[in-house]
């Protein structure tokens, strides 16, 4: 396939690398190929979720590749900025491999989370009756759109289970302190997190 | 220790059998031993996050034993029904495993995805300068005062470390399907959790 002159090749996807490879195969010329994903939205879906203001002060990565023009690359980020978003560049790969940690992985743990409750019972009460606030932050993303996910995480999949790892590293050193009841040692560790979580605010 | 004819013993806290225990084992009469936990709060602490209308709506679990005389327990079931909760009995051992699922193991999980991502780089780019409105939801209770929760998580511990076998469980069956690339079986588990967290809702 051919792109006339002036055309950019882009997308908004969450993964990157096997897109912008994809795309720099089907295509004679590869210059117009601009991998873009603006980091914003939510669980929602569809044209009733449509937000003019929605990626006003977000930020869109561009994954540029050593074949990519240095025109459509410009047109690309124009674009971006004129919605109101921050563009930086960085590598297919390094997005990917960023994404996997903290979006990816977020995503399958609220949905593994909601999987592990959704059916589960006590004494023959629903534990999910007993949700409060804090289930309900965790696992709001486990909303998401199942079909997006799926074809996301396996598109990711390396640099998914790299981070699952990491996680499960994390996970278990914090279950080791609990079960030790190592009190002095948790507190040190939920204090670091506490510390980060609050620093990083609400939002960006 | 003796109550004076009349009084309530009870508390708020997120675990109860090792609570009510302990004050069924320190009182000579255990009969005003009322454990309390109403389901509600935030990760906001301190009397700046005070909210008179908190519990209104909330559900107030009561956990009374054998031993508990009726008229503390209708006092204290009047009390947090006064303040707009709807009250629950059930045994406190039932209470912890519940708990342990829809909100103890929740925060390890969040304080976990903090700890592994806190000091993470790729590329020299620091993970969370890219986490977007994912990231925060799901991480939120992990700004919690790291104390009580240090506390909360030792004291229900065998409760939390089941519910962390299942959902390890639920882990690793998702990232199996995502490491096999079964684009069929993976959208099938998120689509039923997808459906059930919409079901339940934003809060309750």
């Amino acid at each position: 396939s051919a792109a006339p002159t002036g055309a950019i090749l882009t997308d908004v996807g969450s993964v990157k690398e096997p897109v912008v490879r994809a795309l720099e195969q089907a295509w004679t010329r590869v210059g117009p190929v601009v991998g873009a994903h603006p980091i914003a939205g939510s669980e929602a879906a569809g044209a009733a979720a449509a937000d003019a203001g929605l990626f006003r002060g977000r930020l869109c990565i561009l994954t540029p590749t050593s074949a990519t023009d240095p025109i459509p690359l410009g047109r690309g980020r124009a674009l971006w900025q004129a919605v109101g978003a921050g563009v930086e560049e960085m590598p297919a790969a390094e997005h990917d491999a960023i994404l996997a940690r903290v979006s990816h992985l977020p995503h399958l743990l609220a949905y593994a989370l909601v999987d592990a409750t959704a059916t589960s019972t006590i004494a023959r009460r629903a534990v999910l009756d007993y949700a409060g606030s804090g289930f309900f932050d965790t696992t709001r993303i486990a909303a998401s759109r199942a079909e997006i996910w799926r074809d996301i995480l396996i598109a990711n999949r390396t640099a998914v289970g790299d981070a699952l790892g990491e996680l499960r590293a994390a996970v278990d050193r914090l279950a080791a302190l609990v079960e030790a009841g190592d009190a002095p040692a948790l507190d040190a560790v939920l204090s670091a997190a506490a510390t980060v979580r609050a620093r990083i605010g609400r939002e960006r």
